[in-house]
């Protein structure tokens, strides 16, 4: 068993035995896209569901990617059978392939796929998150999940900074999503989170979590919010692969929400009852 | 003599030859800067400005260059001597190190150093250039000069595509620059560009030409000029470190430019001036 496992273009190791040609595009250009999931008892949570996104993502920037979804699937289960611990961190990428640098590209080059998995922890629902705010000055090309990383990068390093959990990112006073998940809102009763627009990237926890509220019977309003409405909102929801669904306490050292945790925790208890029933574990926490 | 030459983190080779460590934070994040420029004569052009700007660029996003500029300066100029060839690329870059993936970053952490030298060619300030449009979706940090590139890989393949050379960028109807150069118009005899805000990087062929300009008594009106406006210039500029300075005599299909060959004459005359005085070549072009 390894403890965490790499995986670039047919070759398998640990990071450190895998090493990467210096003219793969990702190196010059940030040139590829990723996707990631939670991996608890060995299953890769969701998996179709990110597959079918990352495959978007790839479409969306023209990267080809050298296998089918199906053989790809295969690729990453095989690998997360290989690695130590009962909740992981699953994560693969596609780079454009490697050439000399230059901007332009071959039509017919075929992608790099990488995977990396490393055992995690599930966000604990019960532990609320503190929060950062800052303006979002990222590309429009938020619906694909790109190697682009620079700004989500120096927003979390900021939260980090300021002992914080994430960093919520708003255009002109409009909340779009965090540096790595998607922030939502209760308020009367009811759902409201982003629409899933090109300034976003459409979280499979979000859609899930959605959806779970559409079950519930719970309205579901997609529409942006203000950063006053999010300070303001009767609970605040984050949302990722690879933390689940939990909720915030505090945002730029304003206490927030707590002000309808039965609606929260009817929502929180249905995310975590389908990980359970589709990963087959008994408990979202390790022992 | 090499026929190209990489190095990286204290490894020179052919590129086939450099690997890269699987963690490095490029592949995860874009997370880097870097600068290029041309070498003439195993000279590498203006090098303490662009070295300039590489250090600023990293300072930017708290990338730490693990060498003084004196230092890398001497480590291009030695690898440039090892090149085969009278004009050349000269490409380095530092990526922020080296860590499990993790968006977050250790304030410690030490960059590595990445440079790339191939054989090239400087553009032919006789050769008009044909562009096309695109919108600018990219993120507003264009003021250093990253590995986040996507959307500059995509404008140019699209330029490629349309058997044009380059790209222009605007928004709302506002001209920013290309996806790798600068762009500039000349009108009723002065020079109108791109003030060096966050929208635009500070091209150093760019700020050598405004330069050159001033030399020559031409004004020069540092504001974003409208598309209409670059239709119906008299001249249409495009700077880059690797070509230096050309013309364009197309954009999207329509001519333009060609009002004003006395003045274009003036800058490109007086640009290569510069740099064959620098280099200590003969002429711009290879024999």
């Amino acid at each position: 068993m390894y403890k965490e496992i790499a995986y670039y273009d047919g070759k398998t190791g640990t990071p450190d035995e895998v090493m990467i040609p210096f003219n793969d595009r990702s190196h010059f250009f940030g040139d590829g896209v990723y996707d990631a999931t939670i991996g608890g008892n060995h299953v890769a949570y969701l998996l179709e569901d990110h597959l079918d996104r990352f495959y978007t993502s790839a479409k969306y920037f023209d990267i080809k990617i050298p296998m089918e979804k199906q053989e790809l699937g295969k690729l990453i289960t095989e690998l997360l059978q290989q690695v130590e611990g009962e909740t992981h961190f699953v994560y693969w990428q596609v780079t454009r392939g490697t050439a000399p640098r230059g901007h332009a590209y071959s039509k017919d080059m075929q992608g790099k796929i990488w995977v990396y998995i490393c055992p995690s922890k599930a966000g604990n629902p019960k532990q609320g998150m503190k929060l950062i705010v800052r303006p979002d000055t990222r590309f429009l090309h938020g619906n694909a999940k790109t190697l682009n990383l620079l700004p989500a990068v120096m927003g979390t390093e900021a939260a980090v900074d300021a002992g914080a959990d994430e960093c919520v990112l708003h255009r002109d006073g409009y909340v779009t999503e965090c540096c790595h998940s998607n922030v939502q809102i209760i308020k009367d009763g009811m759902l409201i989170t982003h629409p899933d627009d090109n300034l976003i990237l459409r979280g499979i926890a979000k859609t899930h979590m959605t959806e779970a509220c559409r079950r519930l019977g719970i309205t579901v309003i997609e529409r942006a919010f203000t950063l006053e409405e999010m300070y303001d909102a009767d609970e605040v929801i984050v949302t990722a692969s690879s933390c689940m669904c939990q909720h915030a306490v505090e945002i730029e050292g304003k206490k927030v929400g707590g002000k309808d945790p039965e609606t929260l925790k009817l929502i929180e208890d249905e995310v975590i009852r389908e990980y359970l029933e589709y990963t087959g574990r008994k408990t979202l926490l390790d022992e």
